[in-house]
């Protein structure tokens, strides 16, 4: 989709938080999550983001603020889950991302309905925007893939599907959690290098990933496939994942059958889906090296090409119990962008669904994690650190191979470009509990 | 749980089809499924088989039948799912399995409610059992894991973690069916030996895998672990599952993270779940051979060791169209014991939750292929052709590599032991459909 009114850089909302330049939430962006005032048992509810403020859709939906399809897709989000407002398609989201502009221009007159249906987003809690039915997770980062082929073999390289298709495998949904939500480190089965004998206790080389997770709109039929050059109209947003990883655990458990244990005991997403709309402005080409093999039919869609990836800017910072104790703000571990992701969103959703595996609304893809091209750019402390040989240094006096207990890991990402405001995901945080182990 | 009354081999049922010697449904067996009259709009409720007929448990609920917590328990199963039901536990699984019993039972004065409440099984369409949040799959059985291993290298070994964990990859839930579901031949990207390019099309070497689904009963809190000797309790039951697997798909695509489009595109699950408690009987003790590694202590259980597997008889047959048109009956192909396993169901559960991944009720595990020590209990063609170089001869006087077009997959189990009732597990099949390419 082409930039429309909804990105002009001079939009204001009435609503002043709206228009702080450091919100990730301008009226530019209006990203979708479920939420509920914190401390109640009311029911959770569709809600997008708008400076500091929450849109209560149910609320909205009920004073009858939009007419025509926009209201029918308030109706849809006044549910706990947002999975019948997916089903409705990208012509259903648009018109409710129009509305809600509107609504909350400042240009717009009486806007008392608006007003009426904000809630402060310090006092909600969130709920998982939609019932998750699989998860897939990607492995789409080159060098990413190189970054870890050269850590197990100084002369590997990246395996050879790898150039040819999005590589993945299915991930775990019931351990899936939001941000807030704390990780215990898991206990687990490894054998030491020169071992015999397998051991099993508390992971000691506890990771994560940064990793954007998509969230499907409109599935396909069972037997059916997505055309690349239509894939995007199936994806209705994105948001920042943390695919935590017991590097011990899986590296033994991994032969022949790919990660399982490694990677099922939790996965953090951030709580608002930016949405493919909000994201528009920041898409930019991504081509091939001339002598990478140009992809096949099925996953290639030139027409796309010029717009093909995202300048998602993407950071991993780290806060430990240090420095809580003396007030000092996490640490940067890196920071990078998904525009050198090495296959496209397109690409994964079309090469998923070519042996005709059914995608659902809700469905949750992982794009694997994103490193970029630069040693600081990398997603992962495996990457980072050298497979823990190079440990990073903290402020704090401390020095990191991989995770402690105590350790909060904060995801940030968000899109600027000349021309256009700057929108963000605002932040995936969790925070490693101590394993229980007797 | 040791044998009780409900498994007296001279219990006989006042419903005559019951009592059929060729049932795979006595009274002794009391398999739970979802049902609803076919060609109607009904809602789906839980029901068991019992010889010809299903006992509708939503009618026995709302008629009264029982009291107290079998009441509870039929209640619960009046849902379009079992989760709920599941989510009662072992005792409650236990109460209404006896309280059926007693009302079937041929000493029964008056069973005028259970009369009223059966639907003769010839005139129903099967549901889902239950939701399925997550389905994995394991890779359990050393004689599939050796034939496999030989087809790749002659001097191959077997993945040096088999012996030490039950290996298992996430599977995909969407694109699980029910026997009587066809299946689309998959299409994918597979690269021919001795190619640089890769090539898109129909799968070639489409093949089945014959495996035990395993139904979670009551799953674990996230971060929490099932110990190896309560394990079981966990488990609801048992049905039979097809892992449709496209070979040229699968060997190009699973490094370096294992099986994904090549096994997602269907999977096929029989109707009836036959309970841990109906299969008590048929338990008998599996010992390591000496020389292997004993299980580390999480996954050890010795007071369990006389009875850790668990003799379910499983056979595959195969029906051509040619078959069909001289009214031949379907070939067997191979015929196994799921008492060869190499992990029990106990051990599998442990495993998973090692790492404090959470089980919720309705998961499923696969067993993996099951596979005989003999080559003829081999539970795929891969393994029965030898990777197709050993084409079956079928009485119809065509041969079969892999699967063809309009082929179908029976896959069937049952129980016998001298001194109790021969139970079974139904049938499970579906045929194979072409292609859809261009």
């Amino acid at each position: 989709m082409k930039s429309d009114h909804t990105h002009d850089i001079d939009a204001r909302s009435w609503l002043a938080s709206a228009n702080d330049a450091s919100t990730p939430f301008p009226l530019q962006n209006l990203p979708f999550g479920a939420f509920r005032r914190a401390g109640t048992n009311e029911a959770f509810r569709g809600g997008v983001a708008l400076g500091d403020q929450v849109i209560d859709l149910g609320a909205l939906s009920e004073a009858g603020a939009f007419l025509g399809l926009a209201a029918d897709a308030a109706r849809a989000c006044a549910q706990p889950s947002l999975n019948a407002f997916f089903d409705m398609g990208p012509d259903a989201w648009r018109a409710l991302r129009h509305a809600l502009f509107a609504l909350f221009d400042a240009r717009r007159e009486n806007a008392g309905s608006g007003q009426r249906c904000l809630v402060p987003q310090a006092s909600v809690e969130h709920g998982m925007p939609a019932h998750i039915g699989d998860y897939t997770d990607f492995y789409t980062s080159i060098d990413h893939a190189r970054n870890i082929v050269k850590l197990l073999r100084p002369d590997g390289a990246v395996s050879p599907n790898f150039k040819w298709m999005p590589v993945a495998y299915h991930g775990r949904v019931s351990s899936i959690g939001l941000s807030g939500q704390n990780v215990r480190r898991p206990c687990g089965q490894r054998m030491a290098v020169g071992a015999r004998v397998p051991d099993v206790g508390p992971c000691t080389r506890l990771d994560y990933e940064l990793e954007l997770g998509i969230v499907i709109g409109v599935g396909n039929g069972q037997g059916e496939r997505i055309p690349v050059a239509s894939a995007e109209d199936h994806v209705f947003g994105l948001c920042l994942l943390n695919d935590w990883s017991a590097r011990d655990i899986q590296a033994w458990e991994s032969t022949p059958l790919g990660p399982f244990l490694a990677k099922s005991f939790a996965t953090t997403l951030s709580p608002w889906i930016v949405t493919m709309d909000a994201l528009a402005p920041y898409r930019t080409a991504w081509t091939r090296p001339v002598d990478d093999p140009q992809p096949l039919a099925y996953l290639s869609a030139p027409a796309l090409d010029e717009s093909s990836a995202i300048d998602i800017r993407l950071d991993v910072a780290l806060e430990t119990a240090m420095h809580r104790r003396d007030a000092l703000p996490p640490t940067r571990l890196s920071c990078t962008s998904f525009r050198h992701q090495y296959w496209t969103l397109a690409q994964m959703v079309a090469h998923h669904t070519i042996a005709g595996c059914n995608l659902r609304s809700g469905d949750l893809l992982g794009s694997g994690t994103i490193s970029g091209p630069s040693r600081d750019e990398a997603g992962a402390l495996i990457e980072l650190t050298q497979a823990g040989h190079a440990p990073i240094r903290l402020p704090t006096g401390e020095t990191r191979a991989f995770l402690e207990d105590g350790d909060a890991v904060v995801m940030s990402g968000w899109c600027e470009r000349p021309g256009y405001a700057r929108i963000g995901f605002g932040e995936n945080r969790a925070e490693v509990l101590p394993a229980k182990w007797d």
